[in-house]
């Protein structure tokens, strides 16, 4: 499976919306941003001549997470400025929906009909350049660069990353790091001088928590037995089960400093400096809930459905497309339906705290 | 109906590829114009600075009929300067397709991979200004602005306003008319300095000629009349009956040039000036090809669908939503079926050959 095949006819049938209003946490995460990048904006010198000022927002989505900090970045912009024309760029995979993206813009009051903004979207991916040399000024992204340009290979016994064998682990850091590199070196393309990076993306903390792990139950875990016992059952083909691994890797907080570290590297001599770099976890807001009402069936029926929405590809494309479609989705609620009645039963523990590393990086 | 409603769900269920692989004859009107924008372009300055030479192609849909179009543009200005950057951006409604068009540029060999190329969506209605003051270079259109920013009005009899009253044809005209300065203006302040628009609208030609009506059968007509014959058996509710009503409007070539005519208009003091006008028939490919094979059968069903495909939203969009969805989908399948029946019942004279209007207008 390739990201480019990341979103299954299933996902995309999910349609507008249904990202934004089941990703509180995604948007708390990119909220508790948005000083970060109006701090880093204002030490930004606005273009000189009658060009527009530049933003993107790579691995966009439909739009909605981040809309609250567009608001405001754009807002302190026109403060300093009443008549600087602002592009706003949108980047995802080609199958993202950019017709939900276009109608949140478009709607009335939407951003993209705010005076002197003109809104974009763009299908190429992140790890090529997307804008021309030098026109970027204010680059944002979050919770989109842990998935690899291409897949490392199967995990045999466990379906992310996180629980691979040391040999496969290996095989996935070095796809990470030699994407990262890929990643900021077409950013380092893109931006102009003087130019910002905002970005919020998973990682390993000091603590080893990562996203859905955070001292209670293994949410990674989890779906790997969950796995493994429609295998036991029967239900899954040995190689259906071995398919489905993530294409993803969360990096430390050092991998990701790395490529800032030597004054010679590719990406410094580029350059880009790391002005921050800090981990963050935002607690899971169906967890939080949860301990306000304390209904475990409608923490479960909350709950699965907002990690369904970014893992079912992942198990949707495992299965083999011998199986007619309707058996492949029966499959796979049958998969999210144990992952429900497992939270239901015992809800202690389950949540989806998201561990992130949150960056500031600099175009000299 | 609004432009924003253009497209039914069921016409963006059809999907990927479906608009350009049943519009042969939408693209040879492009081709046609491929020495008319290559020498519009060859006068025209490169971009002094660094920033890009931006392109822009108006009502593109899935950017399908325009593909050879743009390899060429693109190809003649990396002839003069091989390392220019260039943007295309691709604009239509929020509710187009704009997976398939992605997926078409990001395909392995697709023009959004050619170096230093730039692709992008809008979802921004061209009766608004898309991109920033002064940043396009060559601004394309073919075949979309004959869809008008509102509803003049229903039309009693008729389903086109070829077919209205003289009151009701007034109507229609006046929102054209206003419409098409709101189109020229804004793409005045888009355009830089020496930048040109080429363009190939729907229009009534000097023989009184226009799409589907070149003196055959009038495809309209046979429109209006189906649509009657539902309304006179009972199929169809009075009012929906009188809801079907393109919101489109044919200018001839002086309504097209009226803008341009005084130094003192509004559009002319923007600074735009038009270079050429013309009006041209493109042959429907689909009457060509069954006067090579002589299967009315094979004609029918190749040609009522290309018909359906621009088409069908305004049928549909007249039924009353409180009847259930397949009971509409139901009728508007009869409704193409009697056309089909008719059409390979008697084939002679069918045939919807496109009338444009071709026109060249630079910026000062
Ligand atoms: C979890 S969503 C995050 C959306 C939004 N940024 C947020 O934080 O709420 C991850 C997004 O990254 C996109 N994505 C994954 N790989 C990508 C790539 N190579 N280029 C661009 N987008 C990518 C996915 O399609 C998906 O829309
Ligand atoms: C007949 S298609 C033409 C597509 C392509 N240009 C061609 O010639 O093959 C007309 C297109 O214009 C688009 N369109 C209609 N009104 C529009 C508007 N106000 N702004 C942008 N696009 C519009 C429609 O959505 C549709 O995709």
């Amino acid at each position: 499976m390739s990201a480019g095949a990341a979103k299954s006819p299933l996902i995309a049938m999910r349609g507008a919306g249904y990202y934004s209003s089941n990703t509180a946490g995604a948007k708390s995460v990119i909220d508790s941003a948005a000083d970060l990048a109006l701090e880093a904006i204002a030490g930004l010198d606005l273009p000189a001549g009658p060009g527009p000022f530049s933003i993107a927002d790579f691995g966009a989505a439909d739009g909605g997470t981040s809309l609250d900090l567009m608001r405001r970045v754009v807002g302190a912009l026109r403060e300093r400025a009443a008549d600087l024309p602002i592009t706003l760029t949108y980047t995802d995979l080609p199958g993202n929906d950019f017709s939900a993206l276009f109608g949140m813009l478009q709607a009335e009051g939407g951003l993209g009909r705010a005076p002197g903004v003109f809104a974009f979207a763009s299908g190429t991916t992140f790890y090529r350049q997307i804008v021309p040399d030098g026109t970027l000024h204010f680059g944002f992204s979050a919770t989109a660069m842990h998935w690899l340009s291409r897949s490392p290979g199967l995990i045999a016994d466990h379906t992310h990353a996180v629980g691979a064998s040391p040999a496969e682990t290996e095989a996935y850091r070095t796809q990470s790091l030699a994407d990262w590199e890929t990643i900021l070196l077409a950013r380092a393309r893109e931006l102009a001088s003087g130019g910002v990076l905002v970005m919020a993306n998973f990682s390993v903390d000091d603590d080893g928590h990562y996203l859905g792990w955070t001292g209670g139950v293994n949410m990674h875990d989890s779906f790997a037995a969950h796995w493994r016992a429609l295998a036991a059952d029967g239900t899954l083909r040995a190689e259906e089960y071995r398919a489905a691994a993530f294409q993803q890797y969360y990096k430390t907080r050092d991998e990701f400093a790395a490529p800032f570290a030597d004054p010679q590297s590719p990406v410094r001599r580029a350059g880009l400096t790391l002005e921050r770099i800090f981990s963050r976890v935002t607690p899971c807001p169906y967890r939080a809930d949860f301990e306000r009402h304390g209904d475990a069936q409608a923490f479960a029926r909350a709950y699965v459905p907002t990690l369904r929405s970014w893992s079912e590809s992942t198990f949707f494309s495992a299965l083999d497309t011998g199986r007619p479609i309707e058996e492949r989705r029966a499959i796979i609620d049958r998969f999210y339906g144990a992952c429900e009645d497992a939270v239901a039963a015992d809800p202690a523990g389950h949540a989806m705290d998201y561990v992130h590393c949150f960056m500031v990086i600099r175009k000299a």
